[in-house]
């Protein structure tokens, strides 16, 4: 069986969920503890990160991006990265974007600071972080407003990895209730169409254990 | 013409000039004063990072990953990232290694802080970060010279964008007399190897107002 190593609000490990549930991949979830740095991971991923995608053939995959551009070449029906060469450029344009901007400028500060850092064993939040990631989130949220409101997708016309990307930021934001969905309607129009779909389910099934999201975080009329 | 917006030594600059000259696709450089946040740059890059490539036909593609990845589909001979799936994982595994990784480790700690902050207006390097990247460095060099010992170029047996993405970091490095070459004599046989690429040569011409390079930079046979 495909095993994904992951950590269950990483919100990269999520994106890779959510490709792997659109395309239709059976895929077996483990949770990496990535404090302990066991040898025989480190091994397979040296950069000692999740998530990890380990293919039946033995093929080990490390980093969010490099597992999406190799699911998308091995598993081309269902293409997620667009069309033409225009398109692609979009699409890897705003995954870019989230992966780095919005994740720097937000998820880090908080998702990271309130709960991964205590996962990994790294300590307790700095209320510096804590202040920028809500002062930088508003900006953030208008944006994927604009972008949702002057396309049927994020990226363009069709669902892409860009809607994924954004929308696994997002989900694990919102399940330490820090997204202020009423700041942008668009966006909230946006990710309840994102989450009603069938490969977001398994995410919103997840409990991280002492941590319950708030009522909203599984509703799909939120 | 095609115009690649960049600065001198961002090390992700030089990684996409080196896919171009590879490829033999001409362009102009321009450098970009990202400090001043050009509303007309801004529009086609939100992110107001360097590179972005502008084309010829007016498509603009912002962040090296993107552009690389563009390059490829747009511009496929002279390939760099590998054939067969598993070669694709390794190069784009070690691209994310070298733009991530070594990046947040070495490069950030020590050209950001010393150059690329005089030169985008945001003030003087960090001690700390210095003493972090001059630690870091050691481990680095020995991993690429583990790589270029056991494979013919450091993702396997073809030269890759691997290759280019690795170079480009230490390049800049190289530039501020940061790399202790006697460190390691296969990481230095490899670079000598890349260096001496007539792909290489622009970037060894480059020269920073104020800042001159150690008498080695540009030598081949350092």
């Amino acid at each position: 069986m495909r095993i994904l190593h992951h950590i269950p609000l990483s919100p990269y490990s999520r994106k890779v969920r959510l490709v792997l549930n659109e395309k239709r991949l059976p895929f077996e979830l483990k949770v990496e503890k990535l404090a302990e740095r066991r040898p025989e991971y480190l091994a397979l991923n040296p950069a000692n990160t999740v998530p990890m995608l380990v293919e039946e053939n033995g093929l080990s995959i490390p980093d969010s991006a490099v597992i999406c551009e190799y699911l998308e070449e091995a598993y081309p029906d269902t293409p997620l990265l667009g069309r033409t060469l225009a398109e692609r450029v979009e699409v890897r344009r705003l995954v870019a974007w989230f992966d780095g901007k919005f994740a720097a400028e937000v998820t880090r500060n908080l998702v990271h600071e309130k709960i991964i850092k205590r996962l990994v064993g790294r300590g307790n939040p700095d209320a510096t972080a804590l202040r920028a990631g809500y002062a930088n989130i508003a900006g953030h949220l208008e944006y994927i407003g604009w972008l949702a409101e002057t396309r049927k997708w994020l990226a363009g016309p069709t669902l892409s990895l860009a809607d994924f990307a954004a929308a696994a930021q997002l989900s694990s934001l919102d399940y330490i209730g820090d997204v202020d969905w009423s700041l942008s309607p668009t966006t909230r129009d946006w990710y309840a169409k994102i989450k009603s779909r069938p490969s977001f389910r398994a995410i919103l099934n997840d409990r991280v254990i002492g941590l319950n999201p708030p009522p909203h975080y599984a509703d799909l009329d939120f």
